[in-house]
């Protein structure tokens, strides 16, 4: 359709990554974003709208400054001060909950929708401008928190019908406190971590030298929660360390008391993309479709000076997710005539009916009908099929 | 709340016209945008949704232009051109009708909502970032789509409950149209317009000179619309120029057998922000409410060198809307213990109840509960109510 239009082509044309969503595509995505919204709102999670641009030191301190690269900037003519265009809407929401909403009772439970923009897709999402699709919660350490955000995003994903769906766990700062933890030089830990994040089991054993059985076992332990949770608990692991998988073992319990049947997967040695998380973390994915459906994690709410209150949240992105379900099918679409009665319209339209106006006489308004996509006109006060 | 925060204080500091949308605005906002939607689709208006940024040259072509200076520009690093981000979705939503969507039967019904951005506020609109919703129907000149997009903005406002409404019609190019039957000088004009625009009917006489009962009558042709008609019929206007008030005449007619009810008012010298309306154009407003409800009229969508489609559209501002508008009282929420069952749980949840579950063991959890904002809570399998 689009190369047989000349007139059009030049402006048709939009920059790499940016696109128009058309119908039915544009009316089925602001479907979903509403249900994971409303599903979320019923467990107290309170909508916030940040604004789509802001000052830029606000907009990209404390975990805002993981997407500084991503972010395009833009001079304010009022203030004569640099603003940037949201990247990610996690560190605006920590922003309001710490500011704005400091004073409200934690722990603090907000959700938000809205389209983010970055300077580069990268290569697996290569769209520029995304919907998320969020909540956080803030001002709570607690395990049961963990355990609400994995349940709570794997939930919503489930209500608007994905199917196959899993959850990987990970904890993405494990690694490196073993690193501090057994007295690691600068240079095993380097390759010690570009072995793991290869999934190379030789070269972790070389790399990690002394600890060979203890960095082999944590690449290994990896896989279907309950397996993988007993393979780390074999493992040699440090005291100090010991506390962060029994944290995980007990909200793998908790999720699992809430949705026995959530395929829930753990991967210890991952922490790439997790670069603000500050503790268990968890990406989304349904078998069978591109790209994560989300992702989610603890990470500090930054308080200026003052200490960050601690936070779990976690962000669907909606591009992944439609991919996950199938586009439902219009409704019936009944052709009218210009002079028809306004009530009946109405009543039609209230029972899901769509109807199309003739806005012209016209002499076969079966074929305008046709023409027009409609599935049904009216004729004589009859309702009328119109055949493909 | 806010000044009391000496941490989040600075972070809170937003650019004049920016803002965060809290809660409970921003879920209310959410709601009527997709009530709004939901109303004009039935009606045969399918959704799209463009991004918020394109190349400025395909952002400001046609009727873009208007906004040019009220558009940031962004440089794209990837095909080093300059972006803008959208100031309006009227140029956008008619980019994709006479491009992407140029072979698709016409009339062609399409609606959107989305934020757009301006560099600078007005005074009558502080915000420099507001949510459009908005419906263009494209490629008809019939008076029939004029009068279906009055109707439609105003039965999509009341459909979510705007009282006081009141539409008022204009003819932003009639007396520019006249200057140029009755072959006034520039100089003319503009004296003329100057005193029009100020509805100054002592300065229209002098300045129209021979013309001064016809620029009189027209300036008191204003009002409720069957007056308004009656008036200008009465005026001594060329042949060329009564087409224009005919078409008027009959599009009123037809809103009003729509709509027997609807305020209706003419003012037939207005055409500030209708800089490029080709034709009858319209604002909406709320009695008691401050600013436009919305706006709209006929324009041409531009087709690079070929000539335009004529359209016709609206858009709804937000934020006025949601002036006109309560804010609807929240559900019931109840605090659940942490240990509570999940069946029952998603069952209080399935009749509309907003659950907040503990995530800390609590000694009080009555206190606990209030603190929490909750109305109820559950306790030994009874739900109870929380005092004030």
């Amino acid at each position: 359709m689009h190369s047989g239009d000349p007139n059009g082509a030049r402006q048709a044309l939009l920059p790499a990554g940016l696109q128009d969503v058309l119908y039915p595509d544009a009316a089925h995505e602001a479907a979903i974003v509403e249900k994971l919204i409303r599903h979320v709102s019923r467990f107290g999670y309170a909508r916030v709208k940040p604004p789509l641009i802001e000052f830029e030191d606000s907009l990209l301190a404390g975990p805002g400054g993981q997407v500084s690269e991503q972010t395009f900037r833009l001079m304010d003519p009022i203030s004569q001060r640099m603003m940037g265009l949201r990247a990610d809407m996690t560190p605006q929401v920590a922003r309001v909950a710490v500011s704005r909403l400091a004073q409200e009772p934690r722990p603090l439970r907000l959700c938000y929708a809205g389209e983010v923009l970055r300077v580069r897709g990268s290569q697996l999402r290569p769209e520029r401008q995304f919907t998320q699709v969020g909540v956080e919660l803030i001002g709570t350490a607690s395990r049961r928190a963990d355990a609400e955000a994995v349940f709570l995003a794997s939930d919503a994903l489930l209500s608007v019908g994905v199917e196959g769906l899993s959850v990987d766990l990970a904890l993405p700062t494990l690694v490196g406190r073993l690193f501090e933890v057994l007295g690691l030089s600068e240079q095993e830990r380097q390759e010690l971590r570009a072995a793991l994040d290869r999934k190379d089991a030789a070269a972790v054993q070389q790399a990690a030298g002394r600890h060979a059985d203890l960095f082999d076992g944590l690449l290994r332990a990896s896989g279907l929660a309950d397996e993988a949770l007993e393979r780390l608990m074999a493992l040699p692991l440090p005291e100090s360390v010991l506390g962060e998988i029994e944290r995980l073992s007990e909200v793998i319990g908790e999720v699992r008391r809430m949705n026995p049947e959530l395929v829930l997967t753990v991967d210890c040695v991952d922490h790439r993309g997790f670069e603000y998380q500050t503790g268990l973390s968890f990406t989304l994915f349904a078998s069978g479709v591109r790209g994560e459906l989300g992702r989610g994690g603890r990470y500090d709410a930054p308080r200026g000076e003052a200490e960050g209150e601690p936070a779990i949240g976690f962000t669907l992105f909606m591009d992944s997710v439609l991919r996950a379900l199938p586009i439902p099918s219009e409704g019936r679409r009944i052709y009218l005539p210009s002079d028809s009665d306004g009530a009946f319209a109405n009543a039609l339209r209230a029972v899901g009916w769509i109807t199309v106006t003739a806005l012209d006489e016209s002499a076969d308004v079966y074929s305008e009908a046709r023409r027009l996509k409609c599935t049904h006109l009216l004729v004589a006060d009859r309702i009328e099929e119109v055949e493909d």
